[in-house]
């Protein structure tokens, strides 16, 4: 017999657990007074609802296939649910009836109704046994797509309603007496189930604090959970923490099950450098935290999706984890059903950036079938879009548009720079998906829109006196911020002239604003390394990065202002705590150390072809591991020269402005010769 | 304080329940060989797919509602999630918490988010009672909408979950040993919960009949319960039969738990004919059983709401229990959620019946709040409608597109005519409702697109040879159905002389094929009474409906044949007894006799005006009551004269060609002058 797999409708499990995961928001207490941004005090840990339209499965199932069998076969339907049927050749049976298959050409078709989650099935059969060679039936514009199907849910006894976590026991590494009560220090972050045991109690309640004063701050600690004691122990749902408070010295136990995702760090990065080396595995833990249902922004606060967070989290995962499950559960948690009304998130930016992750993962996983499943969905969305541009074919801001960009002040008069160079990215996305697709009118609209706007951006928002692109063309008041300007570079949509304009008046230039978030600092650093700069990307590693580092951060921060001190550095949005310190844009340290110290990446789809163009950083030797479908690629580099071993073939070493074939399996010692 | 009403996102709980029964149906075995259509056999009682897509209600909803209070009120949130949040002034607080409000201005938002149903929420309080004055709030295109609020649901204890239905003990009235088995027969047609009660069997299988020969015929009867007894009794869910076979001669207790809703007949009709009494009452009956969380079409097979069914259920139900609330959660069910796909029922009659019924709803009920409140979903079924018109801007078939019209056959080349007079019928109902909304363009339009439409169909299928209205105009075939003719005169779309001209070559006309579905005997015999032959309907009751309850039926049949003798009565789509044998579309005369009989219609809408305009019909003397919003109308009709007594104003008394004045609650009798 041949392995099944469950399977649902497309996106029914994306949807589904999406759903759940946006629902479990809590608010957090703000200060009533002095309130930077005047926001009213409200009460903790109460349903906070999600910021856009939340959207569940569909309820229906159809799913069919047709297939010629040589050999007899016994299939077996299983379900989640009871509303089901198992049509073969045109008759129906319950689940759970076995039925034989004579050699020749049988239609198993699958339906079912699940009113509280969605319908899944399970066939088992050796031709006919469950996977995504079944199609969608009947179920209108989705008709013969293949069923959705996870690597997480292959086993029979898999409940598709329970996310399939993993758990581990953690245990406090310090207590400590103070306040009149007990904090006990987990000694890092956490995403975890908390587990506390007392039979002196009937109930307790935790301050939590992903900071020691956070936890101690009862009256504003973001979360706070109310223990129920009465049977001597309680486990709360999994949340986010470093320390917990309690304001009792009564002795319990109070342990934690961390709940992660046990997606094997494939890529690996050492150097001489303890910094580098903590940063990396300081990112890789940051990572391993915000790596569920789907990529979440934080685990405090939101515990969201965030496309333009997932954009980044997609990237350093192809250095990493090199998971396509949870990059392919993402891109449909993010999409979610129709009517598309609003951008996704409600964000103008976060939609391009859906689109434009799609080449990327086709670039880094050469995974065709994803490709042709999503296309559906990639012309709804192109669609809204289309269905919203300015006259002239251009990004316009229309009502309810979230034009984001980055947390920063920019001039937002008309239409933002940086939009448009995202809408010119997105529409290369769109022509690569319909190239796959074998839809060479849509491929090539695509390609001459994206022509069209990179021209434009080029025409209308540069500024020869301040020899950098302006946010607005509109305004006249000529502001210039790091983000378009960073963009254009890291697309190559600038002449070689305008980007060293760009270099010397914005990335060097101190008055332009300085970026604040690890989110675009991705994107600078990203376009700094390209242009050759590696000593920009490791000061900024030291000095910003460092800066939480040497703050004891033990996850990567929301947001790091190095201006502020004490606990100004943990509010954020109003509220005291409300910052998140392990947030998953800030793991971009994993891809630029991957891509442009190991040097590593794919020239054609699915690392078919790849490139090892390591660069000589000032961190003493190091080396890595770089994870490709089929294989890893180790590259060391050390004051003489580089080494590489690949499991690969197609690679070939940049070195000594000379190429070097890459054996597979056999390694490459080039010496430097400068 | 204020009577308050569970409220929710509007459509919630109609889309909810709508889901849950739509998937109800089971299949029914069908012949394996020697069958008409040449479906293949299947298996009994197993879980059957809808035909259509079925939409859930949302799972996220925010309702809010501003008020100045001059009073202090104290209010407390209840709801079905724990998800959820009262947000009073911007301030968040889980439910079952009292909030006491100062006089002043008040916001008070709920949000809530239910995986398994959808949030409903219940306030008490005074001006802050949940009712339907709390506004959508955040979801797009139905913000401001109002809360969605049901008669059924204003007691804090209601589970929105659970349809709230009443039940009825009912039992057998015979038992007959017959082929080594019992038959149980309940006297007539029932929708119960089946209760066996047996200390000495484990398990029982119920083979149900709607007739005698369904329940006895064990291989093909349609439902059969598989009854577990292990601890004595079993009761299932509601199902159809009016008999009960069981295999085996052991003694057993079987009773049964009708399952309706208790709405009271209003309606009334009694006559010196014992015949139309008995119809009358069956067709009531035929009513009760079908009137459940929506309209359905029949309770055995389907169990489904379908739009064309509907529309003549509710027309019924203006002369019967006068209930709106299940005409708005028909309406609500049928509109399901976005993106529209597909024509609802996938039929396109249908859908232009889903506009056509919110004309007559508003002219018998006069319920503005409801034209409004459901005016996006009119807007939003008008777009989808042109969307598929042809270039002429006619009706056009497209593909997906189910043109029924009835069980009948038709010249289906092109555009089929009936379908061009409902689009015509359904414009007229879009200008009436964007007249309501003060939407004066889409007015104009829809009266401008209704004239030329009526135009084009007279100068297209008006054949001067046939005197007689085609079918189609595209194939030459020149075929005359009753359907389009019935449905011309019934709106008033012909001239004089065409009507009679149709009269003559149409519905006087042996050689037409005759209606063979009460659902259109129902559009014939409206337009006969229009045009004043009530002889014709009167016939019709006797021969057609007579056929029927000569044969035994104690429900109106879904089709009937008479022609057909025996069991074949029973068979229906290649199914020995997949007839339904209880039909709502049957239940017509209930109408006929109130409207044409009696006499009773709205000039204005809601019983604003109304006129009185009885016929003697020959089945003797008779009497009976006809509903309006604000009071019962009387009419009496005996051999010398007319009384009319009427608990409301407006009235008017059209006898021997002259109008008299209906006093409110005095009787008023006039003789008859010929």
């Amino acid at each position: 017999m041949k392995q099944a797999k469950w399977i649902w409708h497309p996106g029914s499990l994306e949807l589904y657990h999406s759903m759940l995961l946006h629902n479990r928001r809590t608010s957090a207490r703000r200060y009533k007074e002095g309130n930077p941004s005047n926001r009213v005090g409200q009460a903790r840990s109460v349903y906070y609802y999600p910021m856009w339209r939340v959207d569940g499965p569909v309820h229906n199932t159809m799913l069919k296939k047709t297939a010629t069998i040589v050999k007899e076969e016994t299939i077996e339907l299983f379900s989640n649910t009871n509303d089901c049927a198992i049509i073969v050749d045109g008759v129906s049976y319950n689940k759970n009836t076995k039925i034989k298959l004579c050699p020749g050409t049988h239609t198993v078709a699958l339906h079912g109704f699940c009113a509280e989650s969605f319908p899944a099935f399970y066939v088992t059969g050796d031709v006919f046994a469950s996977d995504r060679t079944y199609k969608v039936d009947i179920q209108g514009k989705r008709y013969g797509q293949s069923a959705g199907e996870s690597e997480l849910y292959t086993n029979i006894n898999d409940k598709v309603e329970v996310f399939k976590f993993s758990y581990k026991n953690v245990k406090p590494v310090s207590i400590e007496q103070v306040n009149g009560g007990l904090l006990y220090d987990f000694g890092k972050e956490q995403f975890a189930k908390i587990v506390v045991k007392s039979t002196e109690l009937d109930e307790l309640t935790l301050y939590l604090g992903e900071s020691r004063e956070e936890a101690l701050d009862t009256d504003y600690s973001h979360i706070v959970v109310n223990a129920e004691l009465k049977k001597g122990s309680y486990t709360s749902l999994a949340v986010a923490f470093r320390y917990i408070f309690v304001k009792t010295q009564k002795e319990l136990s109070i342990s934690a099950k961390l709940e992660y995702l046990p997606i094997k760090n494939r890529g690996s990065f050492k150097s001489d450098n303890d910094f580098i080396n903590k940063l990396w595995d300081t990112c890789a833990y940051t990572m391993l935290l915000n790596s569920r249902e789907g990529f979440f922004d934080g685990i405090k606060r939101d515990r969201w999706i965030w496309s333009g967070d997932a954009y980044q989290s997609y990237i350093v995962n192809y250095y990493l984890g090199f998971d396509k499950d949870i990059v392919k559960r993402t891109v449909r948690a993010l999409r979610g059903a129709d009517p598309i009304e609003k951008h996704i998130n409600t964000i103008t930016d976060y939609t391009f950036f859906w689109l434009i992750s799609l080449h990327d993962y086709y670039m880094y996983t050469g995974d065709k079938e994803f490709i042709e499943d999503i296309y559906t969905d990639v012309k709804d969305i192109l669609s809204f879009i289309e269905g919203r541009l300015g006259d002239d074919g251009m990004f316009a801001r229309r009502e309810g548009d979230w034009v984001f960009m980055d947390w920063s002040t920019f001039d937002s008069d008309g239409p933002m720079c940086g939009e448009q160079i995202l809408l010119a990215k997105a529409y290369e996305a769109v022509e690569i998906c319909a190239t796959i697709n074998n839809d060479t009118a849509l491929a090539e609209h695509a390609r001459k829109r994206a022509e069209y706007i990179k021209a434009q951006v080029n025409k209308l928002y540069w500024n020869e006196q301040k020899g950098a692109f302006v946010d607005s063309y509109t305004s006249g008041r000529e502001n210039v911020t790091r983000h378009a300007n960073i963009l254009a570079i890291l697309f190559g949509y600038v002449s070689e002239e305008r980007k060293q304009s760009i270099i010397k008046n914005v990335i060097y230039n101190k008055d332009i604003t300085p970026i604040t978030t690890p989110y675009f600092e991705f994107f600078e650093l990203d376009a700094m390394c390209k242009i050759g700069d590696l000593k920009y990307m490791t000061d900024m590693l030291n000095s910003y990065w460092g800066g939480m580092l040497r703050l004891g951060a033990t996850t990567i921060w929301e947001e790091f202002d190095p201006k502020k001190s004490g606990i100004e550095h943990y509010e954020m949005y109003g509220g005291k705590y409300e910052k998140s310190l392990c947030h998953a844009w800030g793991a971009s340290p994993i891809y630029l150390l991957g891509r442009y110290g190991l040097g590593v990446r794919p020239t054609k789809p699915g690392y078919e072809e790849y490139e090892v163009a390591p660069n000589r950083l000032a961190i003493g030797n190091f080396e890595g591991k770089v994870p490709t479908p089929n294989g890893d690629i180790f590259v060391k580099i050390s004051d003489t020269g580089c080494t590489v071993l690949s499991e690969i073939d197609g690679g070939v070493l940049l070195l000594n402005n000379k190429n070097y074939k890459i054996p597979k399996n056999k390694k490459l010692s080039v010496k430097f010769e400068n």
